[in-house]
């Protein structure tokens, strides 16, 4: 079948053959007393669990596996593959190259966390560091593919990427049948793109439903002004995984295929990461807030009735425990023994 | 079958029947790098996702349940429930009081963490403050009884609490049949002993262990010198809800029926319990935490290579967010919108 798009529904399933026994199958969870406080019935689809902590490895562990298995004729096998991403993306690239066994390289600004830094390690990838400015990173990781002979793997606009990303919609169709709609957080876009496509090729009558920060609203101006309208600063929000804007291979499945774009505010973000926190147990990030604070907006409250059953996508939970402070409350040693 | 302790496994079993449809079958999750960390398969029963946010449901429910179900003939039902714990055993019993319809009055120290009182009080409990002293509690928790007509429910000497408590047994044994032990952390003892009780019944070749921290171990020492040995000061550890000392009717089934007492300091608890947000993004209470710091430290290391499958029992999730600093990390404020 052939897509107006970058990936169809056959590119989504066959990632999800090419991932199978690679990643976890994440659970599903509910929460009455969250029920209660949306008037709706929600199913929450538990990414945090995900190899990595986030449901990045599922799009970067794809391409990975697609550019070394895909190598014959007149392909040849890349020597490595690199990125500039020190989240999540970064992470999974490391784990999915670690995976297939050849080397990764991701391009980190000098200033990133330590904890970020060493996560990447972890999994094996050699940090190359930069300048923290854009300019310094793409040059620097411009570089590094010459120079290693290597291939960028772009953390939301690589079409293996977004396919990949779709396999979440694949699994949410058959944990939770009864589902009417999703609600997925979106920076990049490429998970929002990538579960859009399948849903609405299997089961066009669930709503997919982009959430987003107001302060990093490019993707909600794109669909109001009908023109891809990127970020003009650099965002300033908690929900650190969605500052990216949207871009050229997300838009078009975006602008057709996603019914509405949700904008929450930095204090409902918090107040739905803590509510998880408090309610569910779960140490989610607070990307993974968005989708909740937006399932919680008087604006979702509106929805139709038709819309019983709410998935919403808990995305991520790579939170910087240094900045915790709870072990040793302010004024008490947490006393060793 | 006749038992010499306070409890058999038929009552571990009606148990199971009594809270059937009222209570989560809790998850069991992995998490392969703690197993390596381990050198054991571990298996991860999730208290932290009951009801109430611990395990404590389980026996406060089966108390009150027995209670009220059973008052026939020459006994009356009772006019209310009454207990004296702030923590965990209060919110479960708030919670046991609220499903089947009758008060529960909860004694809380007048210096108790406001989120604890609130707690308590959003299960519809009623709150009778106390002085912060064991007297005061002791002398106000009897008037309370007196005054409201109502049944005193001890957080683990009761035993219907130790008998709701073993059900978590049941479970793992039909969720993880393979299990070779069991590791729980120790307080008062209702759960330890009430797993032992159903375990050693069903499956002798199952060891249990109790886990402690070394600032709070009167078990370990009751163990040692094989004469019931509370605590002589109110301990020093983050583990607050295994600050009690076990009792007169934990004792003879702890030991009698528990193959060994693990303890831990303050700094493997931290370190478990932050393994664990960091790792499996649970946010597990450091109580919790004190099980994964026993397997993870030396003296579990020497145990026997026949025990593979380890099943830890993640007591609860019930931490005090007001003590969380990461959403609004110093010098930066949370920008709302």
């Amino acid at each position: 079948m052939s897509s107006p798009y970058c990936i169809s529904l056959a590119d989504v399933e066959a990632a999800q053959s090419s991932l199978h026994g690679l990643i976890h199958l994440t659970p599903i969870l509910t929460c009455s007393s969250l029920d209660e406080l949306a008037g709706h019935r929600l199913f929450f689809k538990c990414e945090l669990f995900q190899k990595t902590g986030s449901f990045k490895v599922r799009g970067a562990l794809n391409a990975v596996r697609s550019l070394v298995h895909a190598a014959q004729g007149d392909r040849e096998q890349p020597k490595a593959v690199v990125t500039h991403s020190s989240g999540n993306h970064g992470q999974a690239l490391a784990f999915a190259a670690k995976v297939e066994g050849i080397p990764a390289y991701v391009v980190v600004p000098r200033t990133a966390p330590v904890c970020k830094k060493a996560a990447i390690c972890s999994y094996g990838a050699r940090l190359i560091l930069c300048e923290p400015t854009d300019e310094s990173r793409v040059e620097v990781a411009a570089r590094t593919v010459q120079e290693k002979e290597g291939v960028m793997v772009h953390p939301n606009q690589d079409p293996a990427v977004i396919a990949g990303q779709g396999t979440i919609a694949l699994e949410v169709l058959q944990q939770v049948p009864q589902v009417n709609a999703l609600v997925v957080p979106v920076g990049g876009g490429g998970m929002v793109a990538g579960i859009a496509v399948a849903v609405k090729a299997l089961r066009p009558d669930i709503r997919v439903y982009a959430a987003e920060p107001c302060n990093a609203d490019d993707c909600y101006r794109s669909k109001v002004t009908g023109e891809l309208t990127p970020n003009r600063h650099p965002p300033d929000t908690i929900a650190d995984s969605v500052k990216t804007s949207i871009g050229p291979n997300t838009w078009p499945i975006i602008k057709d295929l996603v019914d509405d774009v949700l904008t929450v505010t930095e204090a409902e973000i918090q107040q739905a990461t803590q509510l998880v926190w408090e309610r569910m147990k779960l140490l989610i990030e607070p990307t993974a807030g968005v989708g909740v604070a937006a399932v919680l907006s008087e604006q979702f409250c509106s929805v139709s009735q038709e819309v019983k059953n709410v998935c919403i996508v808990l995305c991520g939970g790579n939170v910087d425990l240094g900045t915790l402070a709870w072990l040793s409350p302010p004024g008490k040693e947490a006393n060793g023994n």
